[in-house]
């Protein structure tokens, strides 16, 4: 079979990132962020090694579900303030397009890497953490959870690695306004009732909630899901009709895949169907 | 007056489809899907049938509102298993695209037409039952009554017939992404409070409560109301300026109507107005 | 300091309206339609008027956040039967077209000027009153305040002022399409659920509440903010990968503002930042 061709380090079973923990287990890469001391903040390494990380799961056969989380209780406070924000404040203009480069960069890989995005969200979701968590496929909060995207506390505008297109496709234009304006926090029960969350587990559940939809993804047809997917992001700003176009190919292409066959011949034996992911 | 010109079937009064029911009264078409032993599922021939049905609607100026139902207390189980899925599993690729191009017509049709759809869900809504639903106006479930993108558990992406252009807007990104990746049911309730469903009746009164929203729009100005239908398709991807435009437009050929007048001059006379649909 | 070129109008400090109230201070303009016994209508000169100062704030430096609303109770009623609806029954199409394209640049305008818009809502909000309201960047209802999009109860279509394109971004394709085709009103409660409302207040709230909102976006970094709301604006059509590099280039330029460098300030001293809109 066709391998998907990388010229950089997957499949990932052996990476050790620096910045951040990885574990890879029946097909599901989970991502912690990992300095629960400071609530897991982002560096500039760790935008770095984590865009690159996800770049190279492009190429990872091994792994057909991610999941995002952090460690101690929280998921992410965002950009460090004095590793981050401080540098900024001292760089000149092509240095800061170049950071904010790298950080749209992160976003473009987690939503053009083939694997569904799960983030699994406790305690603190802020800034660029709260990006991560929006531009993941599904996201699952513990009660107590909050989010803020908090850019307009430190000065910035709310338009930050695409929150102004991406949140308000999810919680609507007014909701991501406001959050985006005031930089306020939104708790996990408005989050879940305006969309954000797709289910709010008890404290401390995120993660096995987050893992539990990972498996039950992998226990699907994996390459329909990479396909459905790319379509998702791909039918973003296109009219009806040609995302329809769109779609009569793709699904022609799914048609064609031994899972569709698998499926019919399960249904047919009146068993339960087992996908390959091809 | 100039009629709308139509090479092919309009006026469906006397039209008996093999496929499923149609029934036109007062201005309203119902389309049944109607095999209850079965759950309504969709053939190939029925797909072709709704489509061409639905493109003759457009040069049909006796029908100014649609609903679409199926029969025996279920909405439709979307495309059988042994005279759809079975066939699919041995096709070359340009027939299946030619069979995923039509299935993708029949939403191209429903959403050209000018009469607004109205859906009456009860029961099983699955597949390309779910997309059935998801492409009229506007929805009306059941109490009792679920739907799923199912696709993917038939080892099939979520990129159907536009499901992944057009369940975002409808429900969110997140909420959405859920559905299409997991394939798992939404009742009616979730559907309600999601904005899929735009009212939740008693079960068995789904059909009932279209039908009075049928004949609620029909005492409104349906030439207008076909407008509305049009721009809502039209600014899909626009940019909000252009829109604007495009309104502008739009709605100046709207006060050359007479029911424009028809209205000002009822309520000068504080009488109700009575529409023409011109 | 370079200031914004203005032919016009402003600073708006000294101007007095004809058709409505003006009144800034603090940074807040609060716009109030005041025309209470007839529920604040529009009026030929009263949408021009309102247009060319919303078009005036662009170059108002004095001005950092917008607060619409109605006196008596009412935010508005819409275009007046017998000043706008009676005199467009006797126009040609291109005298039409003008008004409509007048009515949309008011919307135009409200979207183009830096300032984030507040609307405050009580009692009636329908027609153009409604569009009013919509295409602020967030809404205030009070209990009680109701919102009919009422077009079509006039003969016209729901496609005005950019309703069609701007409606269903904010709750959904479906909930749009019914208060679009059907006219009817949403409740201040509803409202909230669907998130077309930030929040509802008790009866006679809605305006404090606003001004709150408003007072604390001046406390923010409103140049930032005024970069928000246009990057809002500008990617409501992109692609998401076109978007994220737009981000990227706007974030890096709000990276250089005073106000970045007084917040990292600011923290670093365990102070409250103090912002200065440059």
């Amino acid at each position: 079979m066709m391998k998907r061709q990388n010229a950089i380090a997957a499949p990932l079973r052996d990476f050790v990132p620096e910045h951040f923990r990885l574990a890879i287990n029946d097909g599901v890469a989970v991502i912690t962020l990992d300095r629960p001391d400071r609530k897991n903040p982002l560096t500039f390494e760790s935008y770095a090694e984590l865009r690159d990380t996800f770049r190279a799961m492009r190429f990872d056969e091994d792994v057909t579900a991610i999941v995002v989380t952090g460690s101690g209780g929280n998921f992410s406070s965002g950009g460090d303030v004095f590793e981050i924000i401080e540098p900024l404040t001292k760089m000149e203009a092509a240095e800061l397009h170049a950071f904010t480069t790298m950080t749209g960069d992160l976003v473009k890989e987690m939503r053009a890497c083939p694997q569904p995005v799960i983030a699994a969200v406790e305690g603190i979701c802020a800034g660029a953490g709260a990006i991560m968590a929006m531009v993941s496929d599904m996201r699952i909060a513990a009660s107590g959870a909050k989010v803020a995207f908090l850019f307009n506390r430190v000065g910035l505008a709310g338009c930050d690695m695409g929150a102004c297109a991406i949140l308000p496709r999810i919680i609507g234009q007014g909701r991501a306004s406001e959050l985006l304006y005031t930089g306020r926090f939104m708790s996990a029960e408005e989050g879940e009732r305006w969309g954000f969350f797709n289910r709010v587990t008890e404290a401390g559940g995120a993660l096995d909630a987050a893992m539990e939809m990972a498996a039950a993804l992998n226990a699907g047809p994996t390459y329909a899901n990479s396909v459905t997917k790319r379509m998702l992001q791909m039918e973003w700003a296109m009219g009806v009709d040609e995302a329809i176009d769109a779609e009569a190919i793709a699904q022609a292409l799914c048609m064609k895949t031994g899972d569709f066959r698998r499926a019919f011949e399960a249904f047919a034996a009146k068993r339960k169907p087992v996908f390959e992911g091809n």
